[in-house]
């Protein structure tokens, strides 16, 4: 029975590309693979990418010629979290407060894991969080 | 200069939660977490976990005395990609054409790889495609 090894892509939504891709590569650090236009910008994040599209253009589907990519298109702040690894948690509070980004929240997960909580310049809820949050062994 | 080693949290909205906690489950093999009442299911997903909300809840942020979460939550379709990978395009296409899914659309990329697009119940824009598509080799 298949089961994927893990998420390849994950996109998020956003009305400015401008600000976010400075957003995404300068302050989240992100590796850019490309941009296209106005449609999207991408970014390679571990073993997958990161996609950021703006819904306005993915919603009408692909431009006659262009490869036959399903239309897609979402509105309102999405959630992404990035894992806080390998610099921790302090160097992610610390680079932040440097760019200028409000932390809105943080939280010390009652089973362990610290989250920082901020917003991209689109609005999108982003988290920054230690991945023992996530183990199995917190899970029982 | 901080860098995420990889995307911890994938997040994704629907609107009927039973109906995607049964797809993700038993159509995409996805290992489960946990479901809280009809806010949202959780599934893990190689180094990271897959989160499935109803946005009419997220969007409220928390109830009294719960965690401070800060709310979001978007409409529409959005997009996620998992990897083909360890089974195989083939066996993905067999697995969604015994499920009953329909296929939307398959894509051999100019540059390597194959995608299956199809749609989750809540219709999110759903793709399975090999893991070379993204790797680096691809992107000069």
């Amino acid at each position: 029975m298949p089961s994927p090894a893990h998420v390849l892509e994950t996109a998020i939504y956003v009305d400015d590309l401008d600000a976010a891709q400075a957003f995404y590569r300068d302050v989240i650090g992100l590796e850019e693979i490309r941009r296209e236009g106005d449609r999207h910008v991408f970014f390679r994040c571990g073993p997958g990418v990161f996609l950021v599209f703006r819904p306005e253009v993915t919603e009408r589907g692909p431009e006659p010629g262009a490869l036959p990519i399903p239309p897609h298109g979402a509105r309102g702040p999405g959630h992404t979290c990035f894992a806080a690894e390998p610099d921790g948690i302090e160097a992610w509070r610390d680079r932040l407060g440097r760019a200028g980004v409000a932390i809105e929240q943080e939280i010390a997960w009652p089973k362990g894991g610290r989250s920082l909580y901020f917003r991209d310049p689109a609005g999108n809820s982003l988290e920054i969080a230690e991945a023992v949050l996530w183990s199995p062994a917190k899970e029982e």
